[in-house]
């Protein structure tokens, strides 16, 4: 799969393109799943919230076949190579959970900020992509973004240690209402929250600013942020875990388009 | 002002209503600048968040002109005077600031759980009136409601005296979950955000379950709740300040439709 001209228009304007249902039910059912039996489990992949709750589960495509299969997807792979005209790798895999009536917040924050200042990665030539497992609505932790803001370089950040269980390079509230100032349109609004049904798929810019509220709602937001990396802008710092922020930097090689489906047909008829 | 036929069948079916822009621009910017400036107070009846932020104000018709006309407001009170057939007095007058990055979570609950048990309120002869002071949009902690869920009667509650400054009888998850799934459409969502311009009022029943996430957006939302009750059902046990649940069970009389209006006429004029 390839971005239109228009598309790729948008990314460079807006800072993001968004692709309602790229996944079909059939194929986020399986990822749901999966997703779901990861995030009980006890490994040091699996962080947790204060209540105990799952917060994030990182490098599942490193022991999941399924999502060794969405790393590798057409869908998401394809556009990144056309985008960054090179091969890509893995640099982070995280399905946060932002579990029913316990996900917390996400402060404001940029994510090349941290992949530049704690793994020396050269340039934002690294594209994260959000693929909603759940409905993602208004209501239930929504991701925030702040259009335009991928322009502004890196912004001065603070280390948060202490909100909540995953440290971040936070933004202040000057910086964000600035920021939120300068994207508003006539209705002087200037963050967006994309909602959708559970296979929607959001690419964002790695100087994109965002946040997530906490979930107070009964219905569970589980969202995959995957971020792939141009392979000649690969990270240089190995301060954190390589589980984290991977030192693996063989391109990814693309499955074909209707793997998820030949797996969930496979595994199905497997278990009948 | 009175409720069509349609709005009080939806009241009794749903547990509330909701009336967009009943307020005009002129009348509730001055109300969102006595607000503002009333928040900024240090006195008994200002409430704080753990940030220091203002939470709630109560009790502000008793010192501010601007508030006494709204709670004697005819689109307010006509309303209510219709519903129960009788004379109203003020039960409660909250002013609630949900700050910018700052305004934090009000939990699941009902409120006439409180007045039942901590004030001795007969029956749920009582409504709340929410007046958006700021535009409610769904990013900046927007008031949720269980639709139907006020035909449940006092619910089970546990009184939550850490979780925010606040002290709550908050409804647990199970209960919360089984309700929003009897009230779900066939989107399978059972919660809704009223949202809108600045002026708009909710009306909803003392039993509806509800609640309201953190704002971690620069857009504050400052909403009034102002609960008015029947006279002949005035409440019976004075456990709370008499400046959060009041002890005057005076009727209130209407001011003219226009009293905010003119006030901030008079007030421009005498300001230049």
């Amino acid at each position: 799969m390839e971005l239109s001209a228009e598309q790729l228009k948008a990314f460079d304007d807006k800072g993001y393109v968004f692709l309602p249902n790229c996944f079909s039910e059939e194929e986020i059912a399986l990822l749901r799943i999966e997703g779901e039996q990861i995030l009980k489990a006890d490994r040091k992949e699996v962080w947790r919230e204060k209540t105990g709750a799952p917060r994030t589960a990182f490098a599942a495509h490193t022991f999941n076949e399924v999502f060794r299969l969405l790393v590798s997807h057409p869908r998401l792979v394809g556009p990144l190579k056309q985008y960054f005209g090179e091969d890509v790798y893995v640099h982070q895999f995280k399905l946060n959970a932002k579990a029913a009536f316990e996900g917390d917040v996400w402060q404001w924050h940029q994510d090349y900020g941290t992949w530049a200042r704690d793994d020396g990665m050269p340039e934002p030539r690294a594209m994260n992509i959000a693929i909603f497992l759940d409905d993602v609505l208004p209501i239930n932790g929504a991701l925030m973004i702040i259009p335009k803001s991928h322009k502004q370089g890196v912004l001065a950040a603070g280390h948060d240690k202490t909100t909540t269980s995953y440290p971040l390079w936070t933004l202040d509230k000057d910086t964000v209402t600035r920021l939120a100032n300068e994207a508003a349109g006539p209705d002087g609004v200037g963050i967006v929250a994309p909602t959708g049904k559970a296979g929607s798929v959001l690419m964002f810019h790695g100087n994109l600013v965002h946040a997530s509220p906490p979930n107070i709602t009964p219905y569970p937001r589980k969202i995959v942020y995957l971020t792939l990396c141009a392979v000649s802008n690969h990270i240089t710092k190995f301060t954190r875990e390589e589980w984290i922020a991977h030192r693996d930097f063989t391109p990814i090689e693309m499955v074909d388009d209707d793997a998820l489906v030949e797996y969930a047909r496979a595994h199905k008829s497997a278990a009948e």
